[in-house]
């Protein structure tokens, strides 16, 4: 089953359209598993690692559209941390192979150096879909577009202060700020194979008007509610697609560390059935 | 000592401006390292690319004013080539330690994230510089600004055919195209420490000289001769600083890959003083 298959399975079976996010901090995951008792507190950085990662999984992926490891926070650990990252998509596939995986690296480079990268993460990782960057042009997709089962978002809106210093540049054929260009080059030419969706960040949810606007009923991931700030009902409200779904919102932080405590297990699944819930009633 | 201030040293004592590209493709390397009877040819993925390296390194390092290892070629292969890659940084160090080690891995991410990424690149690997992506604006950068010893090369053309799809957009205020709005933003605002440099293509000449005009004195590492056809004589006549430094010209597979057999050491060489010795006749 594709990527996108899956994804619409989440939504409309499972009803749900959260993105947990495995961005594990690996001095906060040592208290809590220290906290709640678990010998993984004091083992390497690998094994602490995964034995929280698959926790949180166990917990929360009846909730889950999708779990979206960021692997910065895994690479920082150097290749224990990167055993940790494999070990848990493993996990994941294994265990739950209803919820796919989005595996946030943000690549993106010319042609030959990408089909690397689309190595990196499609065949090493055996991720199912990754986000991209567009400055590079549309050359620097098309070797993880290839991979015509995975899913690719390519960053249009990012939830972060400085976002608005490139994406807002007005262009100049028709003043249109330079996010929604790439919002159309993304629907209506980089998307030949239909596996293509946008990073939409909550923490601008007008924006996310303007985009869905465009990009017809092309998938949005929405990273920023929670720590970041983001509104969710105005994003899943702005961001929407025609069928009431098309989005995949991403907490992190909210969900890993709802508590510090022995109940960690039980307070990420509340967090994260609060922001199903909180998405399904303003869809 | 800072990255810059090495690479000042190179520049002037050293007398070469040029980049070596460690972009090893296992497959190949496997053919060259047969071919003059090295053992490491039928070794682990990790022992081959680190001989491989090895021997190029030893070849050229007193005509590379740096060493540019492409993270990507070494990720493709899991955890094996990423310490293949470590080992490799760390053999420069210890051998070479007068040359600097740019790790090219164009991350770009909001700041929480890009702090990881930046930990992954200056502790973990022990890079001297790094490339960075703009589309994300100034606060995706400072992570890696705030190392002040590290050397910062963030992307503004880079060397692509799709490179002009965003690129080249024209922005409204005063109708310039956004590489050069990049550019001005990085000399202006983003580099309040002195250590961020522009990605600059050697395949669109023209648009170094419009470039320099706006960074001032501002390093460019250049990529794009070589295998990609970009010309040495107009990116260095166009390029160069006030001083006719300035530069990092870099080639990979047009050194790495000089010959098949053998020999490769000796036409690497070759082509690293060859690509040197062109720079500095167009200076």
């Amino acid at each position: 089953m594709s990527f996108w298959e899956s994804i619409r399975l989440r939504w409309s079976v499972a009803n749900t359209m959260v993105c947990v996010g495995l961005d594990p901090d690996l001095e906060r995951i040592r208290r809590i598993l220290l906290a709640a008792g678990d010998p993984a507190a004091d083992a390497s950085a690998e094994d602490a690692l995964y034995a929280f990662n698959r926790r949180i999984i166990d917990a929360t992926a009846d909730l889950a559209a999708v779990f979206k490891p960021q692997i910065a926070h895994y690479a920082a650990c150097g290749e224990e941390g990167l055993r940790a990252l494999k070990r848990t998509i493993t996990y994941i596939h294994t265990r739950r192979p209803e919820v796919p995986v989005i595996l946030d690296a943000k690549r993106g480079d010319i042609g030959s150096t990408a089909e690397r990268y689309a190595q990196e993460v499609f065949e090493h990782f055996e991720a199912d879909a990754v986000t991209v960057n567009p400055y590079l042009g549309g050359d620097s997709l098309e070797p993880f577009l290839a991979w015509e089962d995975r899913g690719v978002f390519v960053l249009c809106r990012t939830s972060n202060p400085s976002a608005r210093e490139l994406q807002d540049l007005p262009v100049c054929t028709d003043g249109r700020p330079l996010y929604q260009e790439v919002a159309r080059l993304a629907a209506e030419q980089w998307n030949s194979r239909g596996n293509l969706g946008l990073v939409m960040g909550a923490t601008y949810p007008d924006d996310l008007r303007a985009v869905r606007a465009i990009a017809g009923d092309m998938p949005f991931l929405v990273p920023g509610v929670g720590a970041q700030g983001g509104d969710v009902n105005a994003a899943v409200a702005n961001g929407k697609d025609s069928a009431g779904t098309g989005l995949l919102v991403n907490s992190s932080r909210g969900i890993l560390y709802a508590s510090m405590g022995a109940d960690f297990e039980a307070a990420a699944r509340n967090a994260a059935q609060a922001l199903r819930d909180a998405i399904n009633a303003a869809r």
